[in-house]
């Protein structure tokens, strides 16, 4: 047995068992997708690199797979041994594997200008590569769902989308979900006040990592980067805020920092007012969300029993398009990530109970003649909708009841030379082990 | 505006109205395989190159994309400008994007060959690429449905499956469809007789290209491989051949080529007596399948009046799995090229004509008050289940119209000042005109 039988690191096989679970997580999804006016579109796994480079900070560049050049990629290259890999990887490879669904969904709206109807309401449901280091929770070929609204400003869309998230996860009956919600704006006004403003991308990276280091260091890494212990102090300030009317007197000289708050209490007011199902809305000011392109309402979906990251994340960007050179067009949207979500509900124990498809009928294959004999009654039976099989060999009854047994048959067929004379089937019901023996119109009329 | 807003040549952008057809298909498609008792599973995207390097021959090889090592990938290799691309590409990249779902499957099977149940039988909708030269209905991004059946020599199984390939065109509604078969063991034969055996894979590659370079030029390149004459004139026999049973009497000297005859009679048998719904299962001498692994029944679908090439393909291995080392696991499947069929349904004009998706209800957007108001009537349709919306922003009336009018809105709500005194909803019905004024739990029992 070679090792090629292993899948890549970070990368996996589905069982069907699998599959039932994950297809019924998607379906929920997009089943209030669709009911929130979003339809589907789908984008290809490649992008030219151009396209995927530089839109998600230097640490995301660097998790981006390329693909190699087909053919004799190095024809026209001149080699020598001080050729670094990044300057030779530009010349060998032109494409890439898409790294997450919102980028190539600006480029798709860029392309298609002409023919989309705007306010543009999508959903994607696609896999996504990343060469990061696996661990639970965290793959290297996952899968995003994203609900997107692009073309309008209007905060109606961050009260839908908070909305969906409530509406799917109560569907999952996924207990103890905070939805958390800050706003690029205050973290502006934040470093505003600071009198940090030229660090605004680098101390957004390091508090984004603040679930992982922690306070005190993400004050630390701060302070590293040149800012003064004053402003660490009015940092120290904000962080400790667990309301958004606190944040008004810290962030009164910000202009930006009060559109912000005004953002925030325009969802909040109105969230109240319609209530949630079964999520909370958090305001967390520590949330930072690394992604250079939002600059309005951030959010981040946690479930509280299970430390695995964040189940979804989104917010607001207001000029994604520009990088593809269509200005003045505001988004925001939403990602769910599914293979959290599935942890999350196997550890849990949140799948319904009957989630595994059955086979309905599974016919014996007794002999050559027999098997003849039991095609035409399959036919009869597949005719009428009935998922069914004959068993393809003439292998031990006890086998093929092995079979019926584990690929969870419901009813077994038994006919033999008795049956094809007297045209009745044998007919055993595999959950109660009754054995009955009937016409197959009266079998097919009463399993129907 | 930069070209970055491009798709990679041969992969597309499906729009909303694309991926509801391609739905369509693919639910047809889901459907009737698991009625007759296939189970969803799938596998990574990237494989490691050493799984899927010299499965498909010399020209499948070529296509393969191949993914860049991560990281410092030059860091341990000593560079000089002799190097070729075939030597680098090894020592640069370890992985690769899958070329078809059927090697993928063989890794699989080998993988988790202690928890899955034979005969095992599984299908699989994933996309697949390919390094080719784009086309009409080739493209380098495209899906395969692919139905196997795995760990039985029963050629129940094969009946199984035209019967599936019949049923599923039934379905989508396609008519004109040949089922072509052949066999491999048949090919052995006829090479056998032509005193030829050890050519047997390069007869079978230019046998395969018969469609596209015809009769006299496969002749032609046959003698160029080093066939002699005598043969050539025996290869022209064989392939003049209509019916199976003018076989008998070429092949009667060859054991393996008798037992291909009858695996087909087997097969033309039992399907004569069962009958296919619509489509034609036809005996084709010249139908050879140039994938390497095929050892029995090879199959293709072909309708008659686009020409497009195939629309399906599939075969029996007997000892796929044995390349990952698990002798003695037969093997049989067939592929839907989604693609194609896509291609032919919309040129016959098949595609059911309410197939694009609508959203019931549009609420128009009349100010800051009325938005409120809306989002509250809003949440109760959702709550019913009906697919609707609140137009994001306060626009013009006009434009809000046009956008329920492109977007497919069955119904548009009109909720101003007055809707809001007296508790009622205005009521545009889109297809009529017709403009009504009624209690929002009327208009909701009314359309659900």
């Amino acid at each position: 047995m070679t090792k090629q039988i292993n899948t890549i690191k970070g990368m996996r096989d589905f069982s069907s068992s699998v599959m039932f679970r994950r297809n019924y997580i998607f379906s929920v999804i997009k089943t209030t997708f669709e009911k929130y006016g979003f339809f589907p579109i789908q984008t290809p796994a490649m992008e030219s690199l151009e396209t995927l480079s530089g839109k998600y900070g230097d640490e995301g560049d660097k998790l981006i797979f390329k693909v190699l050049n087909s053919g004799d990629f190095l024809s026209k290259i001149e080699l020598d041994n001080n050729i670094t890999s990044n300057t030779l990887s530009k010349q060998i490879s032109q494409k890439a594997l898409r790294y997450d669904l919102t980028v190539p969904l600006a480029r798709y709206v860029v392309k298609n200008r002409n023919d989309i109807i705007f306010p543009f309401k999508r959903y994607q449901i696609q896999n996504v590569w990343r060469a990061d280091r696996p661990q639970k929770g965290r793959f290297r070929e996952f899968f995003q769902c994203d609900a997107d609204i692009i073309g309008t400003k209007s905060l109606i869309s961050e009260i839908e989308l908070i909305q969906l998230y409530d509406e799917i996860f109560s569907c999952l009956s996924i207990p103890n979900i905070n939805i958390c919600i800050n706003n690029r704006k205050v973290l502006i006004g934040m470093v505003e006040v600071m009198n940090a403003c030229s660090l605004f991308n680098e101390i957004v990276i390091i508090l984004d990592k603040i679930d992982k280091i922690g306070l005190e260091e993400v004050k630390k890494e701060i302070s590293l980067l040149g800012v003064k212990a004053e402003s660490i102090k009015i940092l120290d300030k904000f962080l400790s805020i667990k309301k958004i009317t606190e944040l008004k007197e810290l962030l009164c000289s910000s202009k930006i920092g009060i559109q912000g708050i005004e953002e925030l209490e325009f969802i909040f007011k109105n969230l109240e007012n319609l209530g949630l199902k079964t999520s909370k809305l958090k305001f967390d000011i520590t949330l930072a969300r690394g992604i250079d392109y939002y600059t309005g309402c951030i959010l981040e979906v946690k479930q509280k029993n299970i430390n695995i990251g964040s189940l979804g994340g989104g917010g607001r960007y207001d000029d994604l398009t520009a990088l593809f050179g269509l200005n003045d067009v505001s988004g925001v949207g939403v990602s769910f990530g599914v293979d959290r979500i599935y942890i999350v509900m196997e550890e849990l124990n949140l799948f319904p109970l009957d989630i595994d498809k059955t086979i309905k009928v599974l016919i014996i294959n007794f002999g050559e003649d027999e098997q003849i004999y039991c095609l035409d009654v399959l036919q009869k039976l597949r005719n009428e909708g009935i998922s069914s099989e004959l068993y393809p060999s003439i292998a031990k009854m006890k086998k093929q009841m092995n079979y019926a047994d584990k690929r969870g048959v419901e009813y077994v067929l038994i006919i033999g030379e008795d049956e094809m004379v007297n045209g009745k089937v044998g007919v055993k019901e595999m959950s109660t082990g009754k054995q009955r023996e009937m016409e197959l119109s009266e079998f097919i009329n009463e399993i129907k």
